[in-house]
């Protein structure tokens, strides 16, 4: 599907430009942006296809992802040195439109991973094709985070894995009883987009045990 | 083995405990709690698969295991969330118990990582059996501390990894030369169980360099 | 080649060394030493491995590699352990030596890991061939840090991960065209090993966003 692979795109530029500022603000050099970058932009699709045993995982046959991301963490790079004594002002603006394209990224990349389960015919397991969209979604936020040596995000706040999980569900029991794949891609993606933009919004977050006082951010 | 069944849910449990635990100190939400408690339980045994080609991993294969991590660590939160005034004394009582289980999964774990080199009949390759019972039973607790932003427990205190790779290099032995694999089973289990339990009384450490005098705890 | 053999075992001595220079520094026990310098010299070849499918892993039929880099740990535990008082001393000491022989590690695992590509037949993907070589060369390191709770070094520092890239680009096109492997070995290890040493005597580092005054170091 055309569109599929242009929100593709868009995820894999959101997702680069994520990783980008993470990156800077870790202090890493412009290699570290780059990789950082691009290994939060594809590092999702890597885990999956590991997980299934599909090697060389398929990013490496589709080098013009990787361009993408490149260029994104690149332009990100520049734009914080250009503007590296306005770097907060810069961050807040890029990263406030950032979270509806990031949106869209997680809806992409969850309905791509869950339909290579049906792809490779292991969609017989639910539970494996559900974990499939859930990772290729979240697992480049994990090597992002994990690599800059702060806790994953996704475990700290707002509902991110879940939305994920959730269109991965809904993508999943529709697409089973469907030929079509379009029908479940775009039900499963508004749905992914919507629970995304509503909880940035209204800052939903999960329950958390406080320890302290100062913990009541 | 229905023993060994019963004491894999027994591990399963208990290392799903220590990684909710740490994820609460950690200052995870519910959904971070949740899937350290489970990466802790599965996290080995996911490893060792990749290691060995067999994808997709068991886990996936074996939904019930998940969703005993999953009550577990659910459990822990709420307990946490309840009594998070008196989280320390809690933590302390559980833990306290916990020790036991812990070393009846480490054990569980480590000797059917083992067993898995003799059932894909690569038990020729010694060092690969021992690493795969070893990491089978330590891997979990890898993947709590790198996700929770700790250095890994395993590399700093008591003699919890060497535990296993005594386990493992017994059992491979005695499985080598024996076709029951219960004989070995039991042998390894226990002799992992009580290094454990008797590193813990009397906390028996590995020596280490202690580079400055506040680091003589 | 005898050569590279000889040259992979120089570069699996660095690398251990390095990994329990790190390791020390990290308060770890004398298991969390041995493991930590064993994963930096064997880890960049595991996760080459995993990538293409090539399970388990060469390692862990080349146990002998396992084993110096075992020795190599084991020394640095015990000189640091003598000296402890001395530890700053002597580590800058080692590591001006070992910076040397890092860099022939670096060029060994790299020429290596892009010949891998050659060697199973999917050299036609430049890109991966390319990746291969790099992940060898760098991944152990990755590793190392990951696990002892630090920011990658190659994501910071000097020109590390850039020598191995372009040896690797230049292993690939010489080879691609070349029938023997010890031209384009030589010409790309004599290249990663330059690259690297006058990176670390002029200090040359990749342009990074300073964010605030503290940053200038």
């Amino acid at each position: 599907m055309v569109v599929l692979k242009i929100l593709e795109i868009v995820g894999t530029i959101a997702f680069a430009v994520s990783g980008a500022f993470v990156a800077i603000k870790a202090r890493l050099d412009l290699f570290g942006v780059l990789f950082i970058g691009c290994i939060t932009a594809v590092g999702g699709g890597i885990v999956r296809d590991l997980l299934i045993g599909a090697t060389p995982p398929a990013i490496f046959s589709r080098a013009y992802i990787l361009f993408v991301a490149l260029g994104a963490s690149a332009l990100v790079f520049l734009l914080a040195y250009i503007h590296r004594k306005d770097f907060d002002k810069i961050q807040k603006k890029v990263e406030y439109v950032n979270t509806f394209f990031d949106a869209v990224g997680l809806a992409a990349f969850t309905v791509m991973g869950t339909e290579v389960a049906f792809v490779n015919g292991i969609h017989e397991n639910a539970f494996l094709s559900i974990a499939l969209g859930m990772l290729t979604g979240v697992g480049g936020g994990i090597f992002r985070d994990v690599l800059t040596d702060t806790t994953p995000y996704i475990f700290k706040k707002h509902v991110y894995a879940l939305a994920s999980i959730g269109g991965a569900v809904v993508y999943y029991f529709i697409r089973y009883n469907v030929e079509k794949a379009w029908i479940p891609s775009l039900i499963a993606g508004v749905l992914i987009v919507t629970i995304r933009m509503l909880a940035a919004h209204f800052r939903w977050s999960l329950p958390k045990v406080h320890l302290d006082e100062d913990d009541k951010q």
